[in-house]
């Protein structure tokens, strides 16, 4: 029990030191705001940009970034108006969240900001989709991540695997979890979540839970000393988060199994360096050493797979493909360029799943197993 | 380590049990099959008919249920042939799965069965669309759950409470979670799952993660000693299973906390009474006790809500709400027709995340105490 409150304590102790920076953020834009008023200049704040226009690639280190445009948001413009008001509305919700120590889901927070203007019969916001954006811009103009300012998303993916994770205080025993596993929280900052013994030499992150079930049942992670993730497909932030701090605190590679597709791709892609619609996140979210170990498309001779894998390249998996290749982190990446060519070489894409096909456990005991003893993966 | 063992051997004789039961089924629908082409008569399987018209409502036992039709599937007729030996092709993956002792996903069995036949064009499945159904005919043929067929989906829903679970010899405190939770697997049959310890007097169901975090937040579970799971919209079948395994096992009333709308009431008739597409697995997974504590049409005025958590009714949502109140087992209900017909003169819905406009913790402090103290529910 002593051990549990330390825990808790510290827990504690670093979330308020991580608050405190970001309500004073909130409490400075406030001021700034109210000192124009009061000064007789006209109320506004300056929104960083998330434009693709704004989005630069910083290849010393390998991540997607934010440049330095801007924009301002006024208050006595009527083209603006409402999106300032939007702004200080939920800046004002993030402070009560954080003051009272407590997290809200992104619809939550909308709820709290939606109403009827007084006098009006104009709503603060009228769907999410207003709602949403508004908190992008808080994030970008406190650089602050949105879990920094109290606020989830809906839960997905899991693990196992051998590593203790200490979450608010309690030991989770990721080697004893079960078929089920543990749920990755949507926060996962170091003042939830800290990491306890870890023996895992790497992480292995698959794309789909039934991928992860294979795995997961034929206990690699135990067999190959790792820990064992998925993302429900495109992994949410929570995941995203927990493989860069698994690369960045405990040095572990991160190696990703996704279909061999531009879906599969695009993944790896968000993983490595970041989304161009999200690229502020990326200095806390991107994993520029994260490594593609398959399934590659010369696996189908590789493998000697049969006909059944097949699945043909629509002509938006070719414009797709096209698309990936010619981004400036895959452009001058000859292996990529490579890979991504013989796939529309192919004329078709594979599944994980797919693998099936020369047996039941043919990708946990032989195919991964054989890759990454021959290190033979794309970075 | 010796308990260890033991609760894994004892998991495994339980699964040996089923499996072998499992097995006699399949060895016996071949062998029913390849007696009648010995004598000379035509190979043939009877599959009991997942029609709608062969769905019914047992009052008595508060389920729907599958009715005495079935249908034949014969290999000499040219509308049939493909089904049969598709039929056959499954049937042979899953005996192939059950003495490897391993579990598949859906697609996987699709990708084991999936070639082209020899010296034709003709490939044995093209799409999953077909796999899937085939599996279903099997799983009322052979009077087996899915899970039993020893084929798994994607994992889906999380819990936390006061319970310990034992997962394949794994003993998980779902009191020790953290924000995190204990995945709920695809398979959750005795074999796998045992319940240890558990004071739990009840389940708290919500229906969404984001809801679900902010019971865990406020560690809703431990004040109220419950059980709190979510099923990340409408729950799959093993969230649906286990609910069923504690309210029949542990005697615990499953108490759901959904939105006001059709979806809401239909995602609660599901758990309640099973669904008529899948009426053959009511048995193993319907809740007719469930009960639907809110969020009710009354809440708006009961709760003195404001404007913002009003959310009109689509056209569909009327058909909808229409649709659901004329369901049998809805239709002989006071309390259930009142409580649509409520909605319908509302003319909004309300979503249970709604409530944050009174107060971030309204809903776990608040709203539910209260209710469960009334035992104010529909049932």
């Amino acid at each position: 029990m002593a051990k549990k409150a330390a825990e808790a304590g510290r827990g504690k102790s670093a979330a308020s030191q991580r608050d405190r920076v970001t309500l004073a953020k909130i409490v400075e834009l406030a001021d700034r705001v109210s000192k124009s008023a009061f000064a007789g200049r006209e109320p506004k704040v300056e929104i960083p940009s998330r434009t693709r226009s704004n989005t630069i690639w910083n290849r010393k280190r390998g991540i997607l970034e934010m440049g330095g445009a801007a924009s301002e948001r006024e208050l006595f413009n009527l083209n603006q108006a409402k999106q300032f008001m939007q702004t200080m509305l939920h800046a004002s919700t993030i402070k009560d969240l954080i003051e009272a120590d407590k997290t809200s889901s992104l619809r939550g927070v909308f709820y709290k900001a939606k109403h009827t203007v007084a006098g009006t019969k104009e709503n603060t916001f009228d769907t999410q989709d207003e709602s949403d954006p508004i908190l992008e811009d808080l994030e970008v103009t406190l650089e602050a991540l949105r879990e920094e300012l109290h606020i989830f998303a809906e839960p997905r993916g899991a693990m196992v695997g051998n590593i203790t994770i200490i979450d608010k205080g309690d030991e989770i025993n990721c080697r004893r979890m079960g078929t089920g596993g543990y749920q990755i929280p949507s926060i996962v900052e170091p003042d939830v979540i800290r990491f306890g013994k870890c023996e895992a030499k790497f992480v292995l992150h698959v794309e789909k839970g039934t991928v992860w079930q294979r795995f997961n049942e034929d206990r690699f992670w135990e067999k190959n000393n790792c820990i064992l993730t998925h993302g429900a497909g495109q992994p949410p932030r929570g995941v995203r988060r927990l493989l860069q701090r698994f690369n960045r605190e405990l040095k572990l590679p991160i190696i990703c199994v996704l279909d061999c597709d531009p879906w599969g791709h695009y993944i790896y892609s968000v993983i490595k360096q970041g989304s161009i619609s999200l690229a502020f996140e990326s200095t806390r979210l991107a994993i520029p050493e994260a490594k593609f170990l398959g399934i590659r498309a010369k696996d189908y001779e590789a493998c000697s797979l049969s006909e059944a894998v097949k699945i043909d390249l629509s002509d938006n998996d070719v414009k797709r493909a096209k698309e990936i290749a010619a981004y400036p982190w895959f452009e001058g990446h000859k292996g990529w360029q490579r890979e991504i060519a013989h796939l529309l070489k192919n004329g078709f894409k594979m599944e994980v799943e797919s693998l099936i096909t020369k047996d039941i456990s043919y990708v946990t005991e032989t195919y991964v197993p054989q890759r990454l003893k021959a290190k033979d993966w794309l970075d």
